[in-house]
């Protein structure tokens, strides 16, 4: 639903992109973003992942104090660079950023029903063991050591919206992006809203971009205060002590990814 | 179920491995896989990404021909530079393993509920417009260019079992790995198995490395032998010129990524 922009307090926006090309579909969508928040008298920053020539991979030149002899345990490494503050600048800039956000924003084309390999990276680097998760953090799912924070995922399809459909060859958009909107965002905590999407992104119409961007305006104008998805919280009851859902809980014929999401109205 | 290696005959594997560590537990699985194979009479290859330092961000640089002052169509560069055999050599000596293999076996770390970037680029560089999909193979969804090709992931998990389980919160594993078992594999024509996971994969002991060897190598038996996942085709009348799954052709009260998928025995 559409609200008014300017009853809104002004908030903190970290805004992701992943593409290779800055004329691309994705970049516009990112400098529309911007703009747009920025008229709401919003604070933005952008990670451009291909200009800032983001290291996708994991590797032992991660972790500074690692010893080249010995064999590295990625999420101990992660854990114990995290703890130490020796992280390196690239992911400790990140980090950062994410910490000073209100709401994350990544915006990428969907390359093979996930996000492309530099921000996968991104993720992988940047969600440490000890900032996103861990033993010294909130339980994940719903508290999480990023709580408080939204989360809005905004891709590109050349497919058509049909094959994304409740019964699209596809499978739904929510469940093929399942394992970033409950998988990260919900995991650590961030509350991730419904994904915007533009569909048949290939050689996009004048007219078709306008659409798209008076469609993404009203998403972002209701970044705040748009419902979240109603994913069901760990420490709220609904599951057992090895997390799987008490019997009973859901309505019934739900299955499958559902079972993790409160019916909506 | 297990079946007599002898039995089969001798085909040709490609293992593609993500991990940084050579002493990890995935870099075992790999070892083990690679020696049960050839134990067996197969041919094996393997493509350790990490070794060959993969390049893992798709840019202008993946295309000799495109000019710099041009904008980057991803699609239609992949397109061209595939069709024109000018792709760049590392894009080309994995397509030539791919299309080589009767059976792809991905061996990764399940990192944020999907594969590891370098793993991801190896699949976003490497299954072209073109090579795995596009105008001139055949349709997608179980004929596909690749079919033919059975496939196979091979996962470390450092989660309980439970938690992936049918009401595990986590979500099925089935579904948390959709996005490559039907929208990479089946897509191109490949037939995926059920993947094959390590659950508490962190410090396992050399009890239940033991036992896991074991299951592996029972899983790798039936390579060529076990039933794919039953996938619903594209061809086969299921769907609408849409995409979308025709009404009443699911088993009453299928939801979700299952509408997909032929119900099991």
């Amino acid at each position: 639903m559409p609200t008014e922009t300017t009853s809104q307090q002004p908030k903190k926006i970290l805004v992701v992109s992943a593409h290779p090309e800055p004329r691309s579909l994705n970049a516009a969508l990112t400098t529309f973003a911007v703009e747009h928040l920025r008229a709401a008298g919003h604070e933005v920053r952008v990670s451009d992942l291909y200009a800032m020539k983001w290291k996708a991979e994991v590797n032992a030149d991660d972790f500074p104090d690692h010893q080249a002899d010995r064999r590295l345990d990625v999420l101990a490494a992660q854990g114990e660079a995290t703890s130490a503050g020796r992280l390196t600048p690239d992911v400790a800039a990140e980090q950062e950023k994410v910490r000073w956000s209100d709401a994350v924003i990544l915006q990428f084309p969907l390359w093979w029903f996930s996000m492309p390999a530099i921000l996968k990276g991104w993720v992988d680097r940047v969600f440490t063991n000890g900032f996103a998760y861990g033993p010294d953090v909130p339980p994940p799912y719903s508290e999480g050591a990023l709580a408080g924070r939204r989360a809005l995922l905004s891709v590109t399809i050349g497919a058509r919206e049909s094959s994304f459909s409740d019964r699209g060859i596809h499978g739904r958009l929510a469940d093929v992006l399942h394992p970033v909107q409950h998988g990260l965002f919900w995991f650590a905590g961030m509350a991730p809203l419904d994904p915007f999407a533009v569909y048949r992104s290939i050689d996009l119409s004048r007219e078709r971009f306008a659409i798209a961007k008076q469609e993404y305006g009203r998403r972002l104008d209701g970044l705040f205060t748009d419902e979240p998805v109603p994913f069901r919280t760990l420490v709220g009851g609904d599951y057992d002590h090895d997390m799987r859902l008490l019997p009973g809980v859901e309505a019934p014929g739900t299955s499958g990814l559902d079972l993790h999401v409160h019916p909506r109205a």
